[in-house]
């Protein structure tokens, strides 16, 4: 059993439950340091048992190792879960309430006939994941440098009368040869207008002279993500583009400047949001500061103004202020930092703001 | 009201249901007539509501046009939908339990405060969208198109020393510039004895003289999605492999012929089936016929042996008989078909086998 499981194993102690079925792919692929596909893990105190179908099976002896049990099921995988708890004499199974369906608790529910009880649960593997260990961190750094790396081949293409969806055709394409899986998310290219939209779908507008383009781009590196924006200009910047850009900028500067281990989160949100304000654009930034990314391009912490919690060395989160002026064009600016033992590193500063 | 909505309200009247709360975004973009995202839809018989928030509420406007109400919601979206059903005095609402997860059906039973009831559905919505209308068929053959397209483009990279995943760069390019948004999936590109497993994750194998490259593709077209096998060869086609890529060549014409209104899908299983296992590939071919494509890749109608339904004009799905002989190479055939009124056509036909 590996260290990730053994944490689990003593949440659950601590919760009084004798076991946690896990359904969120996320979750289940930290657990069994894999990347997981339709399966379900039923951490527990008697045998961890991996529950997957003849499709996945053969990639799944492999990388199971001695983590945990491979169960092959034919048929209800819900019923297969029920009689695994049942054989075990358990009472108490927490479930993750956040991602398991409906018709999936009341399956088991059936199943069980009431010799069990489904307790609700959340962020149990959430929280732990919020903090990486070495090898995540080489992971996420390689998927930041490819990021990067991306972002400068990808000025050649920022001409006149290129589509947004062809420079993210050109993105895709490039991030494959660097050695990523994929796109971490749908990559935005967001021109002139278009930028003001702070998650908008890549379209067939072209780009035009003397517009910004906001390039919000992410890779999976071996089921690792990576997020990084910035925003690139065609020609002249006008002044009013110019000023709101070192708005951002200034602020994401000051919020960086604050984060060390102990720091509040809410502190850090809270430096970028009062200097945007202070200069005019307090309802211009419409979302929160930043969000850890992992095995997810979005997952905790949330770096919010009202987030109390405080920071700890090994996590990572985006640290992303923005100006979106309605129909008229947005900034953002958005990078990946680590809190370290004595402040942070930027993971995604090699390329220029 | 749009007449996909209008048919929904019939079905929740057959039902004696007062609404029904939509979550799935397939659905919700299905009825919207849009690409809906992060939101909620309360299909009811006082007037529907689009939950959603202040990121998404400028598109909603446009999109949503006269079919349902804009609900922006600040705070909790739970919160809101059960005040507008204890507003409107609604006592049955039926919930997506496929989709619905756990804590947002606990969420909305609690502030429903005993005084309505939450009635898990299935199947409602997905049941119509077996069928589609016109403008949906033209969105799926252009995504055949492209496809079609793409996997004859893609020949020219299809030379030893190429990673698989260099070849679905130049795929993920290619159809962004045939006017795609997508890929519908992870694009499989599985060589050699990769191509025995169905669901192989493309990496960095690369690719070899006399060995056989299996892709599987499809792209998003306006959303709508297409899904599209054929395996190449690089130099010589062993007698083995020739062998069975011609028994499943025949087993998917087979399939073919027997595709018309009133057919029962599990007869046009069968009839693959019933050819491979006579070649003696039986155990073989490890998953089903086909599946329904359209919003989703994979969709109802699910063309398998224990599918006793009828075949209907308007139907899109799947044809793929596949022979997967373990750590030495598959071969799939895959094609896409509409049942028309009097037989069927292969959208995906433009492609040589």
């Amino acid at each position: 059993m590996n260290r990730r499981l053994r944490n689990i194993h003593s949440a659950l102690k601590q919760r009084r439950l004798d076991a946690l079925l896990v359904c969120w792919p996320a979750n289940i692929s930290y657990l069994t340091e894999s990347q997981s596909r339709d399966s379900y893990l039923l951490v527990c105190r008697k045998e961890d048992i991996y529950f997957t179908d003849s499709r996945y099976s053969e990639e799944a002896k492999i990388f199971l190792k001695g983590n945990a049990k491979l169960k092959e099921c034919n048929g209800s995988v819900f019923k297969h879960i029920a009689q695994t708890v049942l054989g075990f004499k358990l009472k108490k199974v927490g479930i993750e309430e956040r991602y398991l369906p409906t018709a999936e608790f009341a399956r088991i529910k059936e199943y069980a006939g009431g010799k069990f009880d489904l307790i609700p649960t959340h962020g149990i593997i959430e929280d732990k994941r919020q903090v990486k260990d070495n090898r995540e961190l080489a992971k996420l750094k390689e998927a930041a440098r490819i990021t990067a790396l991306a972002l400068e081949y990808i000025k050649q293409f920022l001409v006149p009368g290129v589509k947004e969806v062809e420079v993210v055709a050109e993105l895709e394409r490039f991030i494959r040869y660097q050695g990523a899986r994929a796109s971490a998310f749908d990559i935005i290219v967001a021109s002139g207008p278009n930028s003001s939209r702070p998650h908008h779908l890549s379209g067939e507008r072209k780009l035009k002279d003397n517009e910004p383009v906001l390039i919000d781009l992410g890779v999976d590196y071996q089921g690792y993500k990576s997020d990084l924006t910035r925003v690139f200009f065609l020609g002249k910047m006008n002044v009013l583009v110019r000023k709101v850009y070192d708005i951002v900028l200034k602020a994401q500067e000051l919020a960086i400047r604050r984060i060390h281990p102990g720091a509040e989160m809410a502190g850090i949100d809270r430096v970028a949001r009062a200097y945007i304000a202070k200069k005019g654009y307090a309802k211009n930034f419409t979302h929160n500061l930043g969000h850890g990314f992992g095995l997810e391009v979005h997952e905790d912490p949330r770096i919010s103004g009202n987030e109390a919690s405080a920071l700890k060395p090994g996590m990572t989160f985006t640290v992303e202020p923005g100006i979106y002026l309605p129909g008229r064009f947005g900034i953002r600016i958005e990078d990946m930092v680590l809190v370290t033992r004595k402040g942070c590193e930027v993971i995604s500063g090699s390329i220029n703001k």
